[in-house]
């Protein structure tokens, strides 16, 4: 594989998709919880700014990982929960996480 | 899991291993050629500095992924290999590559 087909390859985007600052946060939280208020998640996330935690969340939106809800209540409320495709990461993510651990036994 | 607890678990763990500029790229010439040199990634890299693409490998190396050889021909050859706990991801990188080839249908 040359560069120019790396570009374009499904491990680079998929990483470039899960791998922003702020978002393995933002799906292990979900993948917890199902679904999660603009709020909830800024305040677990120490000084993250609502700037940059809406532009996290937008790229979520954008790359189809996560689904914005609105609800016309009074305060309106909105949450995000999992796409279907996001929910296939599940296991991947849970492989990932299970070989990080494992890795910290190797290096002290 | 709150903040605390993110910072020290394996996704986050992992996604910091692998997801440097050029780590996923290395990972994914390693895992097809089996082992490599130093010259002929620098080559197939485009517009990569050697003082970056050496830290991109030293980190690699540091956290047990890849294992540098030195062969004292003359000229001395180095070249790189995955470790056995790297082999181990190569699966999920693999459902990765997967997920990302199969979410570009979802994104235009």
């Amino acid at each position: 594989m040359n560069f120019e087909e790396f570009k374009n390859c499904g491990l680079r985007r998929s990483l470039d998709m899960i791998s922003g600052k702020w978002k393995p946060l933002i799906l292990f939280y979900l993948f917890q919880k199902k679904e999660v208020r603009f709020a909830e998640l800024w305040r677990i996330i120490p000084r993250v700014s609502k700037k940059v935690l809406s532009e996290q969340l937008k790229q979520l939106e954008e790359d189809h990982i996560i689904q914005r809800v609105e609800v016309y209540n009074f305060p309106p409320e909105v949450y995000y929960h999992l796409t279907d495709n996001a929910l296939k990461l599940g296991p991947i993510l849970e492989a990932l996480d299970a070989w990080g651990n494992n890795s910290r036994s190797l290096v002290s």
